[in-house]
């Protein structure tokens, strides 16, 4: 088999600046418990679009390759890999699986050491840790398969590990992205109703209800509060899940939680901005908590996950919304920040 | 308001006898926290099946009234009942919700003390607990509220509070009368797969599919171990729900629950009868437990399982297959010991 010496990746040289499709140089041999994939497609999540603006403050890892869902093909694995084997079809996801967790690839770009996380997804080729690659059926679609590495895993696991939802609760989902649709998706799985999805965008509040919202609030239109209150009735919701980062809404989502209810935060707001909240329905049986990528377990996840797809349960033909080459990456992170892209994004390698 | 002074109920006089049908005496006034019910309909359930051919061993209460699930019309409230009025429509249900905890309702027959629990409903009114009564819309329909008392709200409590199942994990469930066919359908309404359904009747498992079990296994024809292996991989199910008390049933099932997975018992078996496992698993992350009604919590459960319904998300009207009146009770109870029944069984009052 072929070991590739360079290959061509997103660079995150500046934060808020554009990245730079470079010539980058592999490790010219793996080291224990690395997988080198060939990579087919990368998912673009909202949190790239954060790493690249910068939301979370000064990043000291500039420059480093980025994205952490994908699909791809093993070319050959390093010392001690024992679960994966060259010539497998791979998810790439950033959550620890099983299997090794290994040292950190080192890449090299213009004669200099390159950073990169234990999985990136936006290169033609990726040394990645052997917990973060899980292996799929040969024949699974390359095209579908990235979803499984953040977005269908983070929104399903919000549902299954942190809301914890029951048949018959309520719950209200603010900000209809790729994780916000699987929210809802997985809150219509698990027979929630109401399921009040809750964004700016028109375009997107359309996706939501093909994913199984029962009730729309356009936020630039609505007053949110009397609306799902109308909905809930004066008690509010069982739960209520923010993929938006906005402490505003995080704020209004506890608020309309009800006194039993559990406000999960998925999206990560910017550095400095704080949320405000009335803290004593914490000390009765009022929830509120981090998801971190929805507790997802990708070895126990994705098989499970992948089965209901191939039985026709899971809706992920309508995820993937706009396909863009690795050339047009800047285009793409673009139209997600423009709120156009109402489903998830896709990156040919 | 007319009080009535008596009335018609089946009375258990005698263990493996027949119920006899009896004017039993009414209270003359309501204590504390009791609710006066006229009785529109009851379920039967497997467990009085049990409670008259004593399963449980021999009975103290002799001769008493029975019956855990029905609907009908508040005619008056005893001292201290706030979340009841008369007029209103009511599930009865065994489990507890919110309300006060009354007196045992004091009954006479041939001038004698008649017992009977905080709940009965083979009985033309009823004296009932406030806590077993849940309101219901005024134009629900009164024969489809008596499986709120039991068959739905244990069913799909067992998937949500015993075996708090996930979004794509499996399940194996032995028996598909009333409750079992709850569990399954609960299965499928948390996107569970595969469901595995297994009964010794085939018309039960026909029923088991119309409630969304995946695959079907008759153990009077097949080698359950194998089949559920060959479908499940060897390692077992991720639950394994027992509604048949049968102790070679649970002991299989017990073995057919995966090394972290949750063995579920809401059959009980006879007494003396004991169930027989290799307990080192359980140090590890299997479980084993016993199933107190799903833990159903009546008061939130049954307006949620309502909304459902309305919503056209819960499938109840397939779920009544037999209706009976009051006289035709022994007729009723033969035709489910004999496996005859597939779904639930109705008496009208
Ligand atoms: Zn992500
Ligand atoms: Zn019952």
């Amino acid at each position: 088999m072929e070991f590739p010496d360079s290959m061509r990746a997103a660079v995150l040289v500046k934060q808020s600046y554009p990245l730079q499709i470079e010539h980058v140089q592999l490790p010219e041999k793996l080291n224990y418990g690395q997988v080198l994939v060939k990579v087919h497609y990368s998912g673009i999540c909202g949190s790239q679009i954060g790493e690249i603006d910068g939301i979370k403050g000064n990043d000291p890892f500039l420059p480093h390759l980025l994205g952490h869902e994908g699909s791809g093909e093993v070319l050959a694995v390093g010392p001690c890999v024992r679960r994966i084997k060259s010539g497998d079809k791979v998810v790439m996801h950033w959550r620890k699986g099983s299997g090794i967790d290994s040292p950190l690839p080192e890449y090299q770009w213009n004669g200099k050491k390159l950073n990169a996380g234990f999985v990136t997804t936006f290169n033609e080729y990726a040394v990645v840790s052997e917990n973060r690659v899980t292996v799929i059926p040969e024949n699974f679609p390359m095209d579908i398969a990235p979803l499984f590495g953040c977005a269908v895993t983070t929104g399903l696991g919000v549902i299954n590990n942190n809301a914890k939802l029951k048949i018959g609760e309520s719950i209200v989902v603010f900000g209809a992205g790729g994780v916000g649709l699987n929210v809802i998706q997985g809150a219509a799985m698990v027979s929630a109703h109401p399921i009040i999805a809750v964004d700016i965008y028109d375009n997107r509040l359309e996706k939501a209800a093909q994913f199984g919202a029962t009730h729309l609030i356009n936020s630039r239109k609505e007053d949110v509060r009397a609306s799902v209150l109308k909905i809930t009735g004066k008690t509010g919701a069982d739960a209520v899940i923010d993929n938006t980062g906005d402490t505003d809404v995080i704020n209004l989502g506890y608020e309309l939680t009800s006194v039993n209810g559990r406000t999960i935060l998925v999206g990560v707001p910017a550095k400095g901005d704080n949320i405000s909240i009335y803290s004593l329905p914490l000390h009765f049986e009022k929830n509120i908590s981090g998801s971190h990528g929805g507790e997802a377990n990708p070895s126990i996840d994705i098989p499970n996950y992948i089965r209901l797809y191939q039985n026709g349960k899971l809706n992920l033909d309508h995820l993937i919304t706009d396909r863009f080459t690795l050339g047009e990456i800047n285009i793409a992170m673009d139209k997600m920040r423009s709120g156009k892209i109402t489903g998830r994004c896709l990156i040919k390698m």
